[in-house]
């Protein structure tokens, strides 16, 4: 799991129950009618703003971002490297039979292309078309999560105003004008927690996540198309170090050299 | 009907209405004259921005877009290349025959259009006329309904204004207070609840759909230019496929080796 | 006038005054230095944002809008068939006698550049130039009504934190409280109401209603070419129609079946 | 001085001055804690925000603008067809003789360039970047004014905030609360005044203020190439019309028909 | 250390101490969980919002930018210009000697593959990619402070929503109200605080900064082109200086004239 979400979501919500229970009475913020009109209006409105099997979908690509480890660009350019020494010295047909030790579908998908005998064209268009819909996907996800983000606060603050409008039609009985007024404010709380610990980073984790992997898959592309057109090992390396930055450039360096 | 804006829409409201009902006296969250001024205002200022055959056309746009399936792009590839047949096999003229099977409006005018003997570039024109007119009225919707879900919070507020300027008139009526202002916010409540439930999703929503009924035109476009330049049906089939997700090219493919 | 607008604020005003008038003291509403101090702020941040000429400008632009009837499109189609087949059977030279017929000032100005005599070039970089112009003149328009829209909230919360502090420093006079803060929330409401009501909507419309009048007068340009061309009048229409919707297109066939 | 600015400025502050002296005890307006807070904080984000010279060049940016008046285009096609004339009968080295008459240190900058016998690549690259220069600088200009209009009410509201919480504490003095509610408000006033009638509108000034001098100078690059090439007067003059209003035409015709 | 920023941040922070001193009770403003809350949920949103070492590699990147001066264009372009005419008169190769001299690395890395023989295209494409790198780095850096700076007012709103609760479910003890409502809002003045005075305006800063920053390096990369093309110092001198404002020009000239 990514480690800095994990420690974002946790030390976030630490901080807020430390602060609930330090003030005492921590049991009053945790009040179910409340919690269902903030939650529930949120996916109301996002059940009428977007497809149901989208919003469904949003949860797995949040939890495949969250949990999966993106695969490092060094060790995807090492592996394209040696599919192209198999190819240089044993010719595209060879491919087959390492195409079982390529874990990732993608580049899978790419050699089982290349094995194929695809026509280059083809192969670009089948390859590219896959990351324009990744792309897609993870895009509608940010929309949604952000949908949400602002979804929460306004469902929370309608909330509050369900509550105060409750709370003022009985003022003659001063002693529940703090509590009613105190449980109103609950739904603003919640949609604002809501907002600015969950939907709204995450909407941004996404995007980042998101660009990352459009890199890598644009990386496999362009190694792809190079072991079909022939080239020298050496040069799709080179080629390929383009994609990452300086300090990794060095790792590459030294993790060929250590061979 | 879509289900998920049914089930969005009644569930939201049911939890809005349950948390009234639950906090007593539901009675006092229906106030005619709150409504009037909310709801009235919101319509007043749509009618200033736009012209009126526009806002009237935007509820058959929402209705339309809410009520119609959308036919599925596996269907209409299917269809698609199903005539492309008839018209490899006895010839353009032969697809007069099947016009009235054909239910799609759109696709029906394509196929009148190549049965006229319309030359390539007016037929893509009127074609793709015909689609920016929908992107058009589409586009509109959209933007009175984001209008909308920006004016009702704000005749909300306006009418919560007229409301405490009233209330603080009389504050020498203690009990008047409450009630006062509990009825004064109320506006702003059915303002949000419009804006957040109601219009912003359904833009959303009109948003989504518009996307993809493009796509579907789109692929009909490119469909019927394929037929009339008389290319192989298993061709014209490969080329639509690539608007379609993966996971529905293999539905495709089933459905193929089912026939 | 434009129907909508005028209903749209007939309408709003009319509400918002019934609301004013059922809760009772309607004279309360009515404070002339809360109006000063809410419309002058608003004037002066919109006197030193535009030039003085703009700002009045912006008023009979308002005004033409709202007055002017736009020429139907189908209209201005057969106006300019009529001159092209003028033009084809009797010369350039005849649209003169014809020319005090044409009341659109803008296909008047093509016309008479037309027997002039003038390069097709510099006709269309005359009309293109005049088209900029009036583009230019509404979006500055539009942009004057929508800064008027932000200032005057802004101006109002001014008005309200002026009376708020006179009030905060005669808490002593208990009668005075209500009385004075609900006179501060009335600059809070007139702004609110001027942006929501006027300002916003009626940029709205601006830029409605110049979109429209972009493109009659990108058909008239479109058709002057044509005539100068020197292309057959059934040619022209067929050209021309595309700038319609499909729905007024049946309405020029009608009409021409009819005569 | 531009009048509507003046004019703009001082009847907002005249009109809030009026509002404060009407409501009686207008000395507790004038707190210099809270000016000091208020204004402080702005200059301190900005300075933050952008390098000191550019913060300091600001000024001299906004009274330039305010202060001097652009020369109208029409006056500046008439300065430029007469040096036209000069350079078409007694050569380019003529306008050497001219060169002191002319003001502008824009054109005259130009001619120097005509006079050294630049190349007309050169000339036309100095210039540009010239042009370029000052776009940049009325643009950060611009967007420090902008800046500074978001800061000034979020250090209003840092103040009031401050204010609150000293008050709060203090509530067992009963008479104190209103004054020190009163005192907190005027931050939040002093920032939204501040942002409203002076940045933002300001702000607003200097972007149209650049574009009409972009213009201006476009309107003078064009002209000085067209003398370097040798054009006829006439033909020179009929180019740069293009740059003016039609309504500015008729004049041009009126100030040459008369002499 | 940049001088601005400092007397920015000094000033601001001590504006503000001034006026909580001022006020008495200074210590009441100090509140160690308020400022966990706050401080806390802006990190715990960032970590969840951004990878750690980006949000790690922020604080190191705003430090270069304050601490390091930036290179002036002009001793840039003096330098360049030295090493142009030692590459003129000894040769490429020669620049190995004076290779120690140049303290900045990108030039320095620049010159390294002028000597080594690297081919134009591809001593572009390193250098451009190396600039590509910074901008991307820089851009991170100004989105992760502008994330802050929305997440630490929301914080500050959370914070003090649970203060709000809390208090009002002990309205029995009036002296309490105040000392609760008083803590209560002391989050969300941190909030403001931090986004208002620190995170927002670095942003802005950092965001000057890299475009002053690519300006510079874009000099050295035509620079080194210009070298390798074997042009006369003094056109590349003359190229150089379109870089730089023409006040900045005179000063060369001056430089120049004093050697």
């Amino acid at each position: 799991m990514d480690i800095a979400t994990l420690l974002g979501i946790v030390s976030g919500t630490g901080l807020v129950l430390a602060a609930i229970i330090a003030g005492g009475g921590a049991i009053a913020f945790f009040n179910v009618p409340a919690i269902l009109i903030t939650v529930g209006g949120t996916i109301a409105a996002t059940l009428i703003n977007f497809p149901l099997s989208k919003v469904i979908g949003v949860f797995s690509v949040v939890k495949k971002t969250l949990l999966c480890k993106l695969p490092s660009a060094i060790g995807e350019i090492e592996r394209i490297v040696k599919l192209a020494k198999v190819a240089r010295s044993e010719g595209l047909l060879a491919l087959e039979n390492v195409l079982e030790e390529v874990k990732d579908p993608f580049l899978q998908k790419g050699i089982q292309l290349l094995v194929d005998g695809t026509e280059p064209e083809v192969l670009q268009d089948v390859l590219a078309t896959e990351l324009e819909q990744l792309r897609a996907r993870h895009g509608l996800g940010k929309k949604i999560l952000e949908s949400m983000g602002a979804a929460a606060p306004a469902f929370g603050m309608i909330g509050t105003l369900i509550g105060l409008v409750q709370m003022l039609r009985n003022l003659q009985d001063p002693a529940g004008i703090g509590l009613g007024m105190s449980t109103a404010l609950l739904t603003t709380f919640y949609g604002s927690l809501m907002a600015n610990l969950i939907f709204l980073p995450l909407a941004g984790k996404l995007d980042m996540r998101s660009k990352q992997e459009m890199v890598s898959r644009q990386l496999i592309i362009e190694g792809v198309a190079a072991i079909q057109a022939g080239l020298n090992p050496r040069l799709i390396e080179e080629k390929l170090k383009s994609f990452v930055a300086p300090k990794q450039r060095s790792q590459l360096a030294a993790a060929r050299s250590a061979t």
